[in-house]
């Protein structure tokens, strides 16, 4: 049976005490006591694709290019044949443009779509369904032990959520190593700055392992579906389309990642049982992000 | 000094056995034993206004009446000149439409800003901005008292999150008691559910408190100002800009509040601390929803 096992650094690591990522806060506490809180900034992020407006994002606002060019991506509005020319970020406007060689096929049906339908929201949601129907992501293995390993080192690393909490992580990692850990407060902008930066550095997909504090509803595995990576792990519980997705596309979906426990609900015959779970050391409260609560 | 003491029933709780809301799935836990676990399902709900689409939400699917009604009415597109001759939900089609007497200006508003900007989601977040300008929340008195026994009496009512995890819930509260629970996997479906409700209900708003798991995000704290509501309370924590609107608005913002312990971000004058914290008893593992870390 495998051992735990810390080796390597983040590629990416959070940078809790950067300028402009929290503000310490007055108030009071229960007492009446006054106190000073740190707590993260969240400011709007408009994302173009050439001329066209295609979201505004609330984010912390720390790599806003790779924020837009993982959204556009997940989106399905970037594709394999589109070459990027740039990503230029105002930070005066809060606006990041992506600039394409050519015009891509999205734009214009963007333009088409938003004249009969009225909105790009149900329009960006039916491309993500439909991009995925070709999806079959390959049949990586999962050590458990892999998992164990991950949990620890990622639970163990400061963080804007151990400094000032309200904010989800999400951990590119490659078997037992974490290389990439992205926070943000909006919803799937953590995954996206992750895509944007795999898309960047032309990181391959095939062997990563996708770790997320949040919950894995049906978006969180359609981006991580539309990325390619095989494996999505979260600390948090599923949704039944969410899973019902995984079991489609051939994603390994672990969930309620807590101490020794999790829940496997897709992909169980590529998850490799090497470490005996009793061995595990259970989480230290510190570490914690959730209550192991019984009734999960 | 007041007690802790609770009065009266809720006008709607969760209805955790209620058929489609959850869905048992088999998989294997950390030892490989078979286990089956309740999970939340997660359908699309798509919402027009009259015949204009407006937006796809991802729900569990109770009260898609109340959620389309509130979604419009917190986004500025429904205002108080608006009469709603019908809203009309097919389940098949998996749809609803909010009728109203007379086209609203804000379904003009919109044809003709999709028209240039391309995408409704940067429109909808500018108006509800917009909207924002005029609002100035009564001051409204909050005591302490009242926060303990409202977070008493939520958290151990039967809920789908006890049941299934994976889901926010939002509790619209009179003073020490709770009134509307209403919970969802979306986003900001709960708080929506509830606006739809009010309105619906013709409910005040100016003597009410806003219950929810969730973070006091900038989208949280309009939605709450939005709805005329002066008090917004999170076990969770705060963003920079949420924090900063509650202030303009003049929005009573309570967050961390777990056991004993909570802060105040915004409206510390309107806060009658009418009870001892120290009297109050901590919160017993199995009604915790998240751990109380030393950090916050």
């Amino acid at each position: 049976m495998a051992k735990l096992e810390s080796q390597g650094e983040f590629l990416i690591a959070p940078d809790p005490d950067r300028a402009g990522l929290t503000r310490a806060l007055r108030g009071t506490d229960q007492t009446g006591a006054e106190v000073e809180i740190a707590v993260v900034e969240e400011r709007p992020l408009t994302i173009f694709l050439n001329s066209q407006e295609i979201v505004t994002a609330m984010t912390i606002g720390d790599y806003p290019e790779y924020l837009a060019l993982g959204f556009l991506k997940n989106q399905g509005m970037l594709g394999p044949e589109d070459v990027v020319t740039g990503v230029d970020y105002d930070d005066d406007l809060e606006v990041v443009v992506v600039r394409t060689a050519v015009e891509t096929s999205h734009e214009e049906k963007l333009k088409k779509k938003t004249r009969t339908s009225g909105c790009a929201v149900g329009t960006v949601f039916g491309d993500m369904m439909e991009g995925l129907q070709d999806v079959r992501l390959p049949a990586t293995e999962l050590r458990a032990s892999w998992l164990y390993a991950l949990a620890s080192q990622i639970n163990r690393t400061p963080s804007l959520y151990l400094t000032a909490g309200a904010i989800h992580g999400t951990v590119l990692c490659q078997q037992d190593r974490p290389l990439v850990y992205m926070e943000d407060v909006g919803r799937h902008n953590a995954v996206d700055k992750i895509a944007g930066w795999m898309l960047q550095e032309q990181v391959t997909a095939e062997d990563k392992i996708l770790y997320t504090t949040g919950r894995l509803t049906s978006e969180m595995v359609i981006k991580t579906s539309m990325m390619g990576i095989p494996v999505l792990a979260s600390r948090s519980g599923f949704t039944a389309w969410g899973v019902e997705i995984a079991r489609e596309v051939g994603l390994t979906l672990i969930g309620r990642m807590r101490g020794q426990r999790f829940v496997c609900l897709a992909g169980e015959e590529r998850l490799i049982r090497d470490i005996d779970p009793a061995t595990v050391p259970e989480e230290a409260g510190k570490h914690r992000r959730k209550s192991a609560r019984k009734a999960e």
